[in-house]
């Protein structure tokens, strides 16, 4: 899978002159959502059928500030896959130096009530469990 | 009917050390909102009948810059109502001075389609020309 | 020290129809400068002396989700305070019903270099000190 | 100069489920730093001398919405270009419909003070002349 780059935007940055804290949080959805394109399987195709995922639980890491114009790539894991929720991962770094880690932990909901991913979506549940494979 | 106040949030601020200009349209939506509130006739009521009110057009005239941790008070005005349209304006200042000038444009659609507010919600559409009325 | 308020706004909320997770990190960078406040020592005039007070960490546990037009009532514990980082603990409820739990961790630097709070602003230490015990 | 490309992100959606319209004056402001990266001459240069742009006026007509994950093209034009200030136009298109079309106001300040932008940055000002021109 590839990794996700975001561009650091000029309305990101803060009156200290770097990204805001609370925009990390934001770069990690987009890179949910473009691992979930590159598998063939985009977020809204989800979202169609009735199926929404919403987050628990975020940890991030601040190890380095980061600013606009900076691109940072964004490595996500898969960390845990259990009937209810999934944990993923992110390694983010700026031209190979480390800025920022973070998790996040996600449920997944269908009119209201918990859902279990494998038997939902099979075929996704597939793919996310074959890349958690891969990465050991 | 009151002003609103919007105190600047550092977040809004950005490396200019300003409100980033895109922020002035939330405080807009803050203000309408804020607005209905006091007319006893929650934003969220509306939604709640599956009509919604989508902005058609805004322009805004950017006067002096805020930062946080500036309280920046919102006049709201109704310049303009038709069976299809609303028009407001906003005067925006800081400790008296005028900051920004502003005004939208809004339909009313249900189902996707226009509604025409004066039937649909005749006691809103009474509050608002009556707003407009007394202002002149 | 009172509790501070967020009214979540229309525009945080998300395709979900709830408060987009991101934006619980800036009600806590507003609760933390509304602390500031309620001491006496706003966050500008500590950055107007050259001293940045960036985010080193933050966890943040969803419980339930929030929307327009709630009141998320947030509480602020100190949690931790050492020579070089302050560690602030978040309990975020609506209507009494507790929505979300958060921590945050902060260093303090001026000029790039870390900066001991208890020296560079004893008044202001002594201050979070007093909280801090006051929990106890 | 090629246009400019934003992915809608599943965050600037809100609860009508179509992008927030505060977010298009973002987008406007990622199309003028793209265009400035293609002419060779990166905002952040400018910024690094001491010169900002604010922006004094926006205008904005929204045609249609968009939501996540639409991909919004953007075509930026100069419109005008004077002594103290520049104005662009946009036009912004999703699979070739219309979606929405804006005009932004900007003027030069260093040191809180105009500058004329032929003389401060007489490259710049040639590329978006040279742009202007060849439009018509």
């Amino acid at each position: 899978m590839k990794n996700y780059v975001h561009k650091v935007n000029y309305y990101e940055c803060d009156r200290m002159g770097v990204t805001h804290h609370s925009n990390y949080i934001r770069f990690m959805e987009e890179t949910r959502i473009y691992a979930m394109e590159q598998m063939g399987y985009g977020f809204e195709r989800m979202e169609a059928e009735g199926v929404v995922s919403p987050v628990t639980a975020i940890s991030v890491n601040y190890k380095k500030p980061t600013t606009f114009p900076d691109e940072i790539e964004i490595e996500l894991k898969v960390l845990e896959m259990s009937n209810l929720k999934m944990r993923f991962g992110y390694r983010m770094t700026v031209r190979g130096a480390l800025v920022c880690t973070a998790e996040s932990t996600h449920c997944f909901l269908e009119g209201g009530r918990p859902v279990v991913l494998e038997k939902r979506f099979p075929e996704l549940y597939a793919k996310f469990k074959e890349i958690m494979d891969a990465q050991q």
